[in-house]
């Protein structure tokens, strides 16, 4: 059997990533991780606040966001620029080598435009590759790759992609290589049993669970794709998916999905 | 002798990262460079134009910008945001392997804050180290870093630097282990003799001229600190300094300073 390294895949987003203090907690927590780390980034409201104060209004479509050419600037900006280079600048204060990136330096993930079905979802990236040997050449080094969710088409043009799916593509191109450990930090304490029930988390999952659960309609609505998405890294590689909260990263608490 | 390779840096600002056509038009230009390469950027009058969108007034005392805390934010966004990233991905869609980085990134760019004098510039800083063995390692894996003015002071606040500064110091850096060339991309043809006119470039200019041109008053001003970095340069081992228009690079006009 090949020798493989750990490799913990983080993706935070939501309130984590708009409050210092909750984002400097989170880093001492993601910090004290073993073996490689990538860490992988959302916006929070803040693209939404800022897209509002610049009179660009906001227009959503199944909790994703439609990204006409006003709008890719804002996430560009407050993406690629605000939220990434603030997380690698707190970072490089707890003595982490970070590096901020987005899918267009070193070709990281080429992606293409959503073709337009029936809904035009405007400037938004499907990933198409990812450039796994940048990312293991970067670990390597001991850089801890931060990502953010902005790809490219290899023809000049940026792309709004999904930072979950991001997370996804990365771990499942990661999987030849490392020991994949993929983390989605979620506003909840896992995938609940009873929506209503923030105690009422199912410990651990496997794909024959998740179509019951499915099908009894106690798993639904935005869950299913983040599940689709973690059986599917399942499914190529990775060793493990965890749902949790920020602050549950070490506590063994969440969803455990293998 | 230690055989050295040649590295060209070239800054570029104002209206070429502004519009599309003149920054593919000079990308173009920058390609066909030979040896290694850094480009770094300013962010024209973009930071300008979205401060005032978002209700934020841009102070600037002698050509710099004062940096309050909401001013940081929005230089962030579009220096590291915005215009490197539409800098990257039109890089690879020439076939260059862009990395885009601002001074946290990779610890490259190390500043303090510049200390309140007469003028508080606000979170400006001033650079005390580059990173050259990360730089220079990124250019022997032939990636092209494209360098945002944006610094850190290591722990964890970003701060604005001016890109010319930049490029000095990083030339500087790199003095050891490339024969550097510094380009710095102008609006006007290069150093002029005479203000009015636009012809009256001087080709040459060492620092005896220069102190004796600057005694007589014939460059002054803004010019003064631009050549002032760029003697600096010299004297730090930087083989030649250019001064010339973006479309100018491979033309042979322009100041050169030796």
């Amino acid at each position: 059997m090949k020798f493989m390294n750990q490799l913990s895949i983080v993706k935070v987003g939501g309130k984590i990533v708009e409050s210092l203090n909750l984002l400097q907690t989170f880093l001492k927590d993601f910090a004290r991780i073993s073996g490689f780390k990538i860490l992988i980034h959302g916006g929070g409201t803040t693209a939404t606040q800022i897209a509002e104060k610049l009179g660009i209004e906001s227009q959503m479509v199944d909790g994703r966001r439609i990204t006409d050419p006003e709008t890719l600037k804002v996430v560009t900006m407050v993406y690629a620029g605000l939220v990434n280079k603030n997380i690698v600048a707190q970072l490089q204060a707890i003595n982490l080598d970070a590096v901020g990136l987005t899918g267009a330096d070193m070709n990281l993930m080429f992606a293409a435009k959503r073709p337009v079905g029936q809904v035009d979802y405007g400037w938004v990236g499907d990933i198409r590759e990812v450039n796994a040997p940048a990312l293991k050449y970067l670990l390597e080094q001991n850089y801890l790759p931060v990502l953010a969710p902005i790809t490219h088409d290899g023809k000049g043009q940026l792309l709004n992609t999904n930072a979950d799916t991001i997370a996804c593509e990365i771990a499942k191109a990661l999987a030849y290589d490392f020991n994949v450990r993929l983390i989605y930090c979620f506003e909840k304490k896992g995938v609940l049993h009873d929506e209503k029930d923030e105690n009422s988390v199912i410990p651990n999952l496997n794909k024959e669970q998740f179509l019951q659960y499915k099908e009894d309609g106690i798993i639904h609505a935005g869950m299913i794709p983040k599940l689709d998405n973690a059986f599917g890294a399942i499914a190529a590689g990775v060793k493990e998916v965890i749902i949790t909260r920020a602050s549950d990263i070490h506590s063994g608490n969440g969803t455990y999905i293998k």
